[in-house]
């Protein structure tokens, strides 16, 4: 509201567009948390570590714990819970992908099978929520009622996100601000609630918490922003996503909807048949990314997510200059700078 | 180990089989139960509220609630907490119905069309999830880090028993323990964890607790066990279960358990066709009732439940005789009688 926001930040923006320094501090926890992860996903029922070791091993970055852990020992956090919470995050993240997977029927993750191609819509269901009642357990032994009040609602917030998308799916005429409002749930709500753990078990301020929700929701919204872009060819090769698989799902991504709303008749025609009919050939996908580059769709899509991300640099700007802090605006710029 | 059980105790069961006194004893609660369970699953997002609502207004008994709110009365509680513990209980109860429906491939659940076959696979799915992540936040509102520690590992145990009849579906060779172990993780944690939480929040003594924990166990083991007979023609109408529905799905239940066991090599032949082959026609469910008699298969699998009811019944015999335990020793004789 009457802010204006520098859209271009040219000196920050790609400066140091790497999670290397993230990942070095964080990690001797983060081994801990890939043991924590081994053992909690264990089980003598078999299929339970097999599927949850397919997911695990599938060459995440784990960008949602290593937050974690970021956010608690920038505030000096010296406990042992930071390892628990971040594992809970990782595996309330994974049990959606599993959900994910069997709702968007999709094949192929990163480039590799789904769990439920390989083991059935079946497992995939009962192993995630076997996941996400192990992800509470361990919130329960950190015993911070404070955390497992904002973990158990980052639950509810991305289920219902999820059913918000799944009741929107293929309808073209959603705005902008519905789009935001299901991305928020279902993506950023997780990057919030993983922000904001690390001050709350460090016993951080009221301000020092709600600065890195902010942080984590905004990092969200332009981390799902870009990833939307990136289906449709960002210059930079994303492992195991392929251009067009978002459009060859019928998705309505941004992109599609920017291109949309500012098409002609006959182009809202095209894209009417394409997502609502399911006409998504070779043909139709250079078609859409045509129209997308006539209409700036998705430049401006790389513009919101750049907003986002200044709003999360803001969002750390009156805390004090640590590694940590270096570490979590690295971030941002990482994730804007996989489309650069 | 040694002991030698009563199986028959001619004059408890059926003395008073029925949860009138349990409902009238809990009906001032209930009633605020069923007003949280219609907020808490209220959502902007209206699939929500929908599918919850074809769920929560099917005809269930609520049977989890009550056991919650009369095992906390009991110990003297007083506080409001014993509400949202007992909406708690029931929306875990109503998520894993919905990811079941979808696991099972289910058609119609107590004589009506499952949510998945009116909203699809997806919904259910993710409306399930978000009835667990309200479910995890009305605990956290409670505040009690043990009833955490219990409703959350029930719903790790619960998630994994379903894997693991998922892992031996179809397999005729399950034995009767292997059997015991998947109805104790996939239906008796949970009854187990609604009446635990009752002595906690009311702060009772650890044995108060225990007492309550084994009650529900066995209780819900003595439940299902009645469960899987009546499939196979309990004399009492079950509303909305139909003979033979088990079979139908070839579903390794214990009636078929003793008498694929107890069979010959020809009748063993036939099981393996029916179950593992999918040759369930009505034939079939004739023939396979007619082995079941000849092993005394349901009439042993009454037995084994009257087995639980005991020590269901004498989990809760030191304590003080009060309206609400006799109504929860009711709640066994009922669920036994079902099938008398």
């Amino acid at each position: 509201m009457g802010v204006v926001l520098n859209l271009d930040q040219p000196k920050r923006d790609g400066a140091n567009a790497s999670i290397a320094a993230l990942v070095d501090l964080t990690a001797p926890d983060m081994e801990r948390v890939n043991k924590l992860i081994l053992s909690k996903a264990g089980s003598d029922v078999e299929l339970i570590p097999e599927i949850a070791n397919h997911l695990i091993s599938s060459g995440g970055k784990r960008l949602r714990p290593m937050v974690t852990l970021a956010a608690a020992k920038m505030f000096g956090y010296e406990g042992e819970n930071h390892v628990k919470l971040a594992t809970s995050v990782e595996f309330m993240h994974t049990a959606t992908l599993l959900h994910d997977d069997v709702v968007d029927e999709s094949d192929l993750r990163r480039g590799r099978k789904t769990a439920r191609m390989i083991w059935g819509n079946q497992a995939s269901v009962l192993v995630g929520d076997f996941l996400l009642g192990q992800a509470f357990r361990m919130m329960v032994d950190v015993g911070s009622l404070d955390a497992l009040d904002i973990l158990s609602t980052a639950a509810s917030v991305i289920a219902e996100g999820e059913v918000m998308q799944l009741a929107a799916a293929k309808n073209l005429e959603t705005t902008e601000d519905e789009h935001f409002a299901v991305i928020k749930a279902k993506t950023a709500a997780l990057f919030s609630a993983a922000a904001e753990v690390g001050p709350v078990i460090a016993n951080a301020s009221r301000n020092d918490r709600a600065a890195l929700r902010s942080y984590g929701m905004n990092l969200g919204l332009a981390f799902q922003l870009i990833d939307d872009a990136l289906d449709y060819g960002g210059s930079s090769a994303d492992l195991g996503k392929n251009t067009g698989d978002d459009f060859r799902e019928g998705k309505v991504t941004l992109p599609v909807i920017l291109a949309f709303r500012r098409g002609t008749g006959a182009e809202r025609e095209f894209w009417r048949s394409a997502i609502e009919g399911a006409a998504t050939d070779d043909a139709a996908l250079e078609r859409a990314m045509g129209l997308m580059k006539k209409h700036g769709a998705i430049a401006d899509t790389i513009g919101r997510a750049r907003h986002f991300g200044g709003i999360a640099r803001d969002a750390l700007a009156p805390l004090e200059e640590t590694p940590h802090k270096a570490a979590l605006l690295d971030v941002i710029d990482f994730c804007i700078s996989r489309v650069v």
